[in-house]
């Protein structure tokens, strides 16, 4: 069944797949729309959200579907029946299913929306059986894994994207216009993090369906054991495209930094009935994580993570160069001989003449889904890639070195602040490779 | 000559001692304003207008003044004989005349306002003459001056304050009574910093009358040879009292790391003419210094470091606790249980609530002097512990630990960002000092 919302919809991909700049989306006729067939591993909130954003574009089918819960399959499986699609087959034979699930023959990607500490290894599962892979974000369980992952998609000449829905966002690239066209100067810093008051859902872990034994879900229990920046993406991505991270520029070491842990264990007993057995949790976490990441260029990045205290949601975005600076917490920008006085603007009086090139086109077609629209074009971009077999736009080198942070940072902690390497997982090719993200 | 106003303000100043927390302010008659008798080292722009500020205050005396510059010397003395005061003997047989100066018996207690390098060697040399010291604030030479900093207080048994005025602003005083009373629950993390564009400043070394054979003056000189936060009090000094630092708990250890150098270099060539000499400058400073301060109760402090770049001046304070959060650049705070939803309110509206008693009693009377009234404050402090002979509020270990940090983000930055140890200036003493800044 497709109602009207959803043909009008699709009918405007057609139009923006065809317009927009050729990394998003085709430069090929409106016709270009091949089949790119696609499956999923996990649909729980997360994988539910980006099925409905997917199920909005022309020419994308789902042969089949992984979930460990009944519950999600069967309302993902009939949320592709009822956009008119044939009705997936589904993969819910337990947590090991996945492996059946990738030996199909006839999935081009698999979107892995699973929990964190899956990420790696089924997308490392998927590249190995030729699986083109689009996963969402998270920390990697060892930099090890990170290693692993880069062989695979290296030694399988496949693919491999990580969703990070931040680095689409509107005043990101906006943002990501201004520096390359010299507005800021040369930058020499930037700032970014995660700053998101999630007590409730660290505590109880409510919201994904799965309760583990030692009580909440897998953020609770990251938070039991680890202390370092476990999310580390959405404050990175757009400062790692500003930075041409792994390209012609690259992280050369880290150093962290928690604070006590305190947030967690306070909320609970000002909000827990006395018998709760959150009580009794040991939270290893510090509650605010601060990285330092040094880049070969000689600027660093000011990483925060922040979720365990009470505060407004923040990204804590800064970019500053010898020119300019802007600043999320202000909302405002100033650039040298263009601001007046020592004073911010309003970054809104910036964003429509800096609009970035893929926002001008997206914005005449309607912005849609979730993330203030990033989503789309984050799926969009991946869709396209397949369609096209051109490289995915944030790959396995960002995907890698982006997730790394969080073991990197957990041996920093553990060495009380020591900085670490940062692995080269490009193994040197961020010396000759082009910055690609954004640009037509 | 006393004029109109010279005189109300005394007179408000009698009223002011009269009744405000009698750490600041004399709990005493209006009577006992004994005469303090005040010598100044270094009357530049900033010892001069620290002089205007103590004119204004009853029964200051100035029966010396010293400084290397007779056009500066001959203004300071006509401005304390134009108050009605004696007019004082000068001083300025050469940089080493202050050695001279400090014999004299009839000095209580000694001014400090000169170049950053020479503020310790000079404290030192005015304690070991027994005079007290209230000195400006700047980075220390190294740690070892320091340490013989502390040693000259304790052995001489003479106060030695800080003239730290951005703990006297208006806002961190109210911020430092909401933690006291605990609106922003544990306290887990601070942030501070110094963030003004000084570029023209530093390049140029422009108002302080000195001019180095280097080029420049001192600011420029600290700037071509040093890698350091070598500008750390303001940013810290409200966080050190919102942290009890030195008084139940200390800093631990120190990380610093500094961007690349190039917002100096960018502004010359931008600037200045071609065959200005600032062309051939080396700055060893780079543009963005962040240092990470690791405190014995678990706390953590971020201390940046930012002018040699264009932005709007800002503290980037931001203090963070288990129920609330204060944010500078927000100009907000955010209140668990109090605050609507997860968004920052206006600082405003909770300022007035709670305006410390200081700000209290200083608001009936009228705010005055430099620093949006901070500098009167800071000196009324001064003056009176002199008086009432009570120790200074911010102390020779303040003064030490807080100036440290220059030497200690240097050797961390030098050694690739790896934490170095804070010394414990206190020996000790900070496990049984109580909290007294700022408490009647």
């Amino acid at each position: 069944m497709i109602n009207r919302r959803t043909f009008a919809s699709r009918a405007l991909t057609a139009s923006l797949a065809a317009s927009l700049a050729p990394q998003l989306f085709s430069n090929t006729s409106p016709n270009n729309t091949a089949n790119v067939r696609l499956g999923f591993i996990g649909v729980g909130g997360r994988g539910t959200g980006l099925l409905k954003t997917l199920l909005e574009m022309e020419g994308v089918q789902f042969p089949a579907i992984c979930d460990v819960l009944e519950k999600n399959l069967t309302a993902a499986l009939d949320l592709v029946e009822k956009s008119g699609r044939p009705r997936p087959e589904a993969y819910q034979r337990g947590p090991y299913d996945f492996q059946r699930f990738l030996k199909r023959d006839d999935l081009q990607g698999v979107i892995i929306a699973t929990p964190w500490r899956w990420h790696i290894p089924m997308s490392i599962a998927a590249l190995d059986a030729g699986k083109a892979v689009a996963c969402e974000v998270g920390p990697a369980n060892s930099t090890g894994e990170c290693w692993d992952l880069v062989r695979a998609a290296e030694s399988s000449n496949t693919p491999c994207m990580i969703l990070e829905n931040a680095c689409y966002r509107r005043n990101m690239m906006a943002l990501l216009r201004m520096v390359r066209e010299g507005l800021l100067g040369e930058v020499v810093q930037c700032r970014g993090g995660y700053l998101h008051d999630l007590r409730k859902r660290i505590v109880l872990g409510k919201g994904t369906g799965v309760t583990l034994p030692t009580g909440g879900d897998y953020r609770t229990r990251q938070n039991q054991i680890r202390n370092a920046d476990i999310y580390p993406t959405h404050g990175l991505g757009p400062l790692a495209q500003i930075l041409d991270i792994n390209r012609g520029n690259r992280f050369v070491s880290l150093t962290a930094h928690a604070t006590k842990s305190r947030g967690l264990q306070s909320w609970t007993q000002r909000n827990l009935p006395s018998d709760h057995p959150a009580h009794k949790y040991d939270w290893a976490m510090g509650d605010i994580v601060t990285s330092t990441i040094e880049c070969q260029n000689g600027e660093n990045i000011l990483l925060t993570h922040d979720c365990a205290l009470p505060r407004p949601k923040s990204f804590d975005w800064q970019v500053q160069g010898t020119q300019g600076i802007y600043n999320e917490v202000a909302d405002g920008i100033h650039v040298e001989g263009r601001s007046p006085g020592h004073r911010w603007e309003p970054f809104d009086s910036y964003q429509s003449e800096f609009e970035h090139p893929v926002w001008q086109q997206y914005l005449k077609i309607g912005v849609r889904g979730g993330h203030d629209g990033a989503d789309f074009l984050e799926l969009s971009a991946f869709v396209e890639a397949l369609r096209q077999k051109r490289p995915v736009p944030l790959d396995v080198y960002d995907m890698a070195s982006w997730r790394a942070i969080a073991p990197l940072s957990e041996q920093s902690i553990a060495l009380g602040g020591q900085p670490v390497p940062f692995p080269d997982l490009t193994n040197g090719k961020w010396m000759n490779r082009k910055p690609s993200f954004g640009i037509a």
